[in-house]
């Protein structure tokens, strides 16, 4: 996306960072477990000058820091700082998603597992702020504290109809 | 990214659809309840042309179908099928993730609820196929049945270091 998408959102907000989908691969790797340049090129297929642009960016916006890894031709790596740590649920939650919507489970190409038992992980549930589990096609979106008036005006539409 | 990506991964394989952020603020509108061009539109800030292109894949893909809402000058409106309700939880997690980390909780401008309870939507954790939750941090990521020689061993790498 080109053009940056201005309405208080806070997934608008989480693609003007990302910029393009080479930054949601950049992520992946990371949690992953990757740090060196050459293998985040390697494994996600980037060119170098998008590689380079958007490391400094990831570390710009606190999700990755710069780590010593001396020992080859590289000075340092990269690795996802505590802020970055967060996005793993978010990046889990679109492995389940595509492994059971486009791959279908049986030709899954990646599962994620629970270390301890061994089992799959099978899907996430949300929970409100005392614990109450919500099914996600019951929960409501409303304007929160930060909401433009646009934002406010559409979520009132949405909750009309 | 105008390169496809060609490893087999279900994060992959879901922004090869996806295309550019469009798609996810077409979804994100469709999952308030837009169902007019129009609304598309306005809500989002994307040209028409971009626009008609993304409805007719996502169509194509299963995710939106046509409607009927004939009243006024639209033919056909577009809704989630099946299918593309299961987005619903992948574009909340994204949202949490932006009011949480892009604006913080005071300033979130989009906040998500308990339609029963009124509560505010917090957080998800994920369970494994017996019920078994597992903080996202501790979960490891594996070669599942469909994975390709390629994702195999970039797993195996990342389960070593």
């Amino acid at each position: 996306m080109s053009k940056r998408h201005t309405h208080t959102c806070p997934i608008a907000a989480m693609l003007n960072i990302f910029g393009d989908n080479w930054t949601w691969l950049i992520i992946r790797e990371a949690v992953y477990g990757a740090t060196r340049f050459g293998d985040f090129q390697k494994n996600t297929g980037i060119s170098k000058n998008l590689l380079s642009d958007r490391l400094s960016m990831l570390v710009e916006e606190g999700l990755l820091e710069t780590v010593d890894i001396g020992k080859t031709g590289d000075r340092h790596g990269y690795r996802l700082t505590e802020k970055g740590q967060t996005l793993r649920p978010v990046m889990h939650a679109m492995s389940l998603w595509g492994n059971s919507h486009l791959y279908g489970d049986a030709r899954a190409p990646v599962t994620l597992h629970d270390p301890t038992s061994g089992e799959q992980i099978t899907g996430f549930e949300f929970h409100t702020v005392s614990g109450r589990q919500v099914p996600s096609d019951e929960i409501v979106a409303t304007p929160g504290p930060g909401a433009s008036a646009a934002t406010v005006r559409r979520l009132e539409e949405a909750n009309q109809s």
